[in-house]
């Protein structure tokens, strides 16, 4: 049994016409995929629809047809409403500089922080927006349609590590069962948005492993990626995200380090913290002035790195009874 | 809906009291997370169960309690039923070397080859054989339990890359839904299973990266592990299986060929080809006396490496045409 969604917000759904859809910047897997699948959701029930929407979209996500109706401004002026999708904060949301008053703001989004800054607001920590997203399709009537079944198997498979992270329910598996039941490429998309990577990116993320360390009795995994190899592929923008976690896919390891030479002498950490081990990287992350979470934190750093080391490996040990108890 | 299970086998279960499982040889995650939860449901049955299981088992798989049970030869003798899990012929099970006549034989399996060498057999294509074994379950009334949920977990998320393969069906989410209705751990599990890696098999790992190369105009990802480096992390047995995937990782890849010197001269060569490309590589292992199927394949080589890469770039550049046509 599918959830429903907010009936205030289905109302605004239902009535208004011409809808303008936003998202957050540096938009990621949800919220392109949660605007996609609305955006046609919306299309295929007559309404009018238009994307303000940043185009600086990683490559793996590039394959929607709809992302060239983004930024047409085909509407402007005449809008019912304004939606954000999977933006926690108004500050957040890739907007038009001059948002004109009028159209009512819906707000739609799986961040428990998000404080409700729409007129109709249903936020609610699901594993990602889409799956807001989809209750509310499914609400409006909207009919099954390939672009907007892989725009909700996208965004959901991106913001959940491919349904492994502990934000997966069993609302999340109803929902895939329901896109299963037709017929579908949700193995090549998998592959694509999970797996696939570039020549210079893979040859980094082989760099990166070789230039793993451990220290702290092997609880601290330490990779240094320094500006010269980090150049001789091509710069930082073929550093993958999924260089961070490599230390902690080691047996034991409890905090690992990530350290990426931006600029000779100028560093961005990125810490993890390994499941179930009770150690919170931010307060490290603080400390340096960068922020971040229990089990993902980061800063930049142009001091010592052996005296970073030093920190971690200190960090650690204050804390070897309890990490030690979680074995 | 969760589907049923053939009558014929569901009675076995229901009528008798005293069974010996088995598994095929080099139990994998579906073989072992089938037994148990199929074992541990009729436990809760107040049946009578004995495993005759390899106990070769991988290492991310030994966290199940009831492993402890495997080749305990309680009830030798007063079998009424054996039942095969997840194996395809008989002559591939792994069984004592004298199987007294008399029980009757259960055979439960997705390998469509299987010809059904039992009295009762349930084949069905589905992505696990755990699928059929949680069918059975639900028919058997068996109430949800932690260590058989876990199981069933183990055995559908292995099997399916993490619910990613396209064997992949809304029958497959609807038995995760039912699993995720209770409280669980799947999230840390799903790290164990799919991500945690040994130092030695890390670093390998990186190795391979280190390795590769690419021909046949960036067609064939070639990856070269000799002896030394092999030896230098303690040997093949940290040669993880993700390492034939590295190559068809890389954007263009049609074919991956991952070389790993066994001993100096002696390789062991594995094959994969992408995903759409109509590229069948189980041509070439069938050439040099190995097998597989269209998408991996493998065989041993003692031959000069330049001449199968050569071989190999011939291979694509006769598909040349239907492989351009597939970008």
């Amino acid at each position: 049994m599918i959830k429903p969604i907010n009936e205030d917000v289905e109302k605004i759904f239902k009535e208004k016409n011409t809808f303008l859809i936003m998202a957050h910047q540096k938009p990621d897997g949800d919220a392109v995929g949660s605007a996609i699948a609305l955006g046609l959701g919306l299309k295929q029930l007559g309404k009018n629809v238009d994307y303000y929407m940043d185009t600086n979209i990683e490559k793996r996500l590039s394959f929607f047809p709809e992302i060239k109706s983004f930024n047409q401004d085909r509407f402007a002026g005449q809008y019912d409403a304004y939606v954000f999708v999977d933006c926690s904060s108004y500050d957040y949301a890739r907007k038009p500089e001059l948002l004109p008053d009028g159209p009512v703001k819906v707000v739609i989004d799986h961040h428990l922080t998000n404080v409700g800054y729409g007129d109709a607001n249903h936020v609610e920590n699901t594993s990602a927006c889409a799956e807001l997203i989809y209750r509310l399709l499914v609400r409006l009537g909207v009919a099954h349609d390939d672009q907007i079944a892989e725009a909700l198997y996208t965004a959901i498979s991106t913001d959940t590590g491919g349904f492994q992270y502990s934000s997966v329910t069993a609302d999340t598996f109803d929902i895939l069962k329901a896109l299963y039941e037709h017929p579908n490429r949700f193995a090549l998309l998998a592959d694509r948005l999970h797996r696939t990577k570039g020549y210079d990116e893979l040859k980094l993320y082989g760099k990166a492993i070789d230039s793993l360390t451990r220290h702290a009795d092997d609880r601290l995994a330490w990779i240094v990626m320094d500006e010269a190899t980090i150049q001789s592929y091509g710069g930082m923008v073929n550093v993958g995200d999924d260089v961070a976690n490599i230390g902690i896919q080691l047996e034991g390891t409890v905090v690992a380090a990530t350290v990426k030479e931006n600029n000779p002498g100028e560093y961005k950490i990125s810490l993890r913290s390994a499941e179930p081990y009770p150690v919170d990287v931010s307060l490290i992350a603080d400390r340096h002035g960068g922020g971040g979470h229990m089990r993902a934190a980061g800063f930049n750093y142009a001091g010592d790195l052996a005296d970073l080391k030093q920190e971690l490996v200190a960090f650690l040990f204050e804390r070897k009874a309890e990490i030690d108890a979680c074995d």
